[in-house]
């Protein structure tokens, strides 16, 4: 247990490349020839393409429990070859590295942002450098480099505005609480902007029912066993959401919902009320 | 060859979770935090959502292959933060974290159970514990401590009684041997619950038929190369397992079959018979 | 940077399995069980089944990216337990480990082929050996010892003539160049079989359009963003190849294109061309 040897380096991946085509591969053996002692780890390479909301989301909740010095690397990357800047940041003590589109966004809003900077000194780019495959060319070689142990500023100067990223914002009103549909998840969990804190702070205490268009679910339980198989039930997810989900059922389906709909939550007026 | 360095510390994860969302990568984030130096092996997180029996079988087949000290993660836990008991087993030399819910059934009903204990020990899981997400925040640090050198009654008591599984039974009759399908693969192969060995048993050198709803086919055949392109056969397959398989086809599309269905093999008469 | 411990051995995986299964699980578990510090490095498992030509194309851009020494694992197999032989070629200071089928003939025919051996030598299987899953039982022990030090020739004798593969042939006639889709990737790019060597080489600096069944394009963009959000776009992608795109979405389905659909280069006369 009182090991003696350093920390590892380690790169992760998060892409919406699939696995189907030589991306992901061509990636990997790009990194692993800078850098072959260097641990790849990936998150995922099943991201919706094109679409930053999700990225950012996945990103905010698994790359801060990598160790310090962690190099994460995300590629979803409409822009390729356009206008958009490569990116390195250094958020929280672990470096991200990918194009500057809002993907780190929910990162930057809740974690120390510690350091940005553009990447533009080419000769840590592997070339001929692509206009469609940055990801291969530009963000694979520069996180090698960066967990060999280049420093940041080496590979370009001080970004001044990394792109920022909010969640839809909520509504409160007299007696009701109005947030929506961000995420879907595979088991057809339906994740909502609603965050714990905003609830609690928003019920200070009281009852209240979770509308969707289809359904009312009464208050918020504490697993997905409260309800019986297949039944609707409301609950603070592990990343801190209020999720409206089915024991061992998809709520996406079974109460027609899709990224976007509405879920309110109402207080239950005093006296008829259900804690 | 003749190594001197220790064998590295090895987990390995299995779930149904799928690779849309931060699940996974958050697991590998949590348990590289606790022990930079593990290697991380990805099974597989494309398991069926919520069901235990093609989990069993799968960590039946690949996970008795590992070295002897891997610690295996597996998690499909429609019963998570109910009244199920997280687990960590000892089976011929190998480590299993997951709930119990039978995922190891098949497992321990052909190796030696070489220890059971009940994960109760709350300094070896992150805070605060929810109630959706055990593979994060109580299996993946269990892993990794347990890979780090903790001994395995560190973690609590031990578990009188982990559940059991069995694959569905096969009937024996007059001339008749029927099984059923129990898992179709990423192929179409339909494996039924017929091991090569009760096959043998009951056929005792003679020739049979196997027949399906839809189709009749002649004995067991070597290799899928055995008949013509599209062509239906049955073999044993690289598990023991009797299977009903297409050459280069998806046999569950061309013969009509899902999990569930009969499999029947007929004694083929003296006289006509067909070895 | 300057690293005195040598490079570690590398196994990396490129099958048509999928993960539902437990095969890729399987052939971590052997390759493991006899070098337990290999690194193991998933290229993909989500292959086409069955099919050599996107195997080929995918094994051709991704394995000579890694370092030189990385065993490389390729199985998409019909003809498993068949008359196929099992081989290890040295294809410029790689190893290919797998089916004698034409997956690697994208790599010979442009990379120096540098020994090729037929996998007889049975002590290094594993045993019994199957005749359905030669991934598990061949091709990944055999990788394993020689990613451990086996030298190559005492896993059988030399192998004459491996398979050799080709993409469909183009064809030039007065003003035309004449292609087809050879692969749609992950995001829907139809990706040709022009290289950018043969359509520099037909074109002379003379402008052209680019024709499919239902869409012309005036000559070659240089990114996705080039077009509106939406429009179809032709450029020279990552590989060197020909694709038509649309910008952030999918050419297959906008354009009603498939595998083995044409696609025709045009020269513009001169006086109304465009450069």
């Amino acid at each position: 247990m009182d090991r003696v040897e350093p920390t590892p380096a380690i790169i992760t991946l998060t892409t919406d490349f699939g696995l189907q085509d030589a991306y992901v591969g061509s990636m990997k053996g790009v990194i692993l020839s800078i850098h072959p002692h260097v641990r790849i780890v990936d998150i995922t390479h099943e991201l919706p393409a094109h679409r930053i909301l999700p990225a950012a989301y996945l990103l905010r909740e698994a790359c801060p429990r990598f160790p310090p010095g962690t190099v994460h690397v995300a590629v979803v990357d409409p822009g390729v070859g356009g206008q958009r800047t490569p990116l390195l940041l250094k958020i929280d003590d672990r470096f991200y590295v990918g194009p500057d589109n809002g993907m780190f966004g929910l990162l930057m809003a809740d974690l120390p942002l510690q350091g940005a900077w553009r990447l533009e000194r080419r000769e840590h780019f592997l070339h001929p450098v692509s206009n469609t495959f940055h990801g291969r060319d530009v963000f694979a070689p520069v996180a090698a480099h960066l967990a060999a142990g280049t420093p940041p500023d080496a590979f370009g100067p001080a970004a001044a505005d990394p792109s920022s990223l909010s969640l839809p914002a909520h509504h409160e009103e007299t007696g009701t609480l109005r947030g929506q549909v961000v995420w879907i998840d595979r088991f057809g969990n339906c994740i909502t902007n609603l965050t714990d804190k905003v609830v609690s702070r928003w019920a200070r205490g009281a009852s209240f029912t979770v509308h969707t268009a289809s359904k009312k679910i009464a208050g918020i339980s504490t697993s997905y066993e409260s309800t019986p198989e297949g039944e609707a039930l409301s609950l603070v997810n592990s990343m801190g959401y209020l999720e409206v989900a089915c024991n061992q059922a998809r709520a996406d389906r079974a109460l027609g919902l899709r990224e976007g709909d509405p879920v309110v939550l109402e207080r239950v007026p005093t006296g008829d009320g259900r804690s």
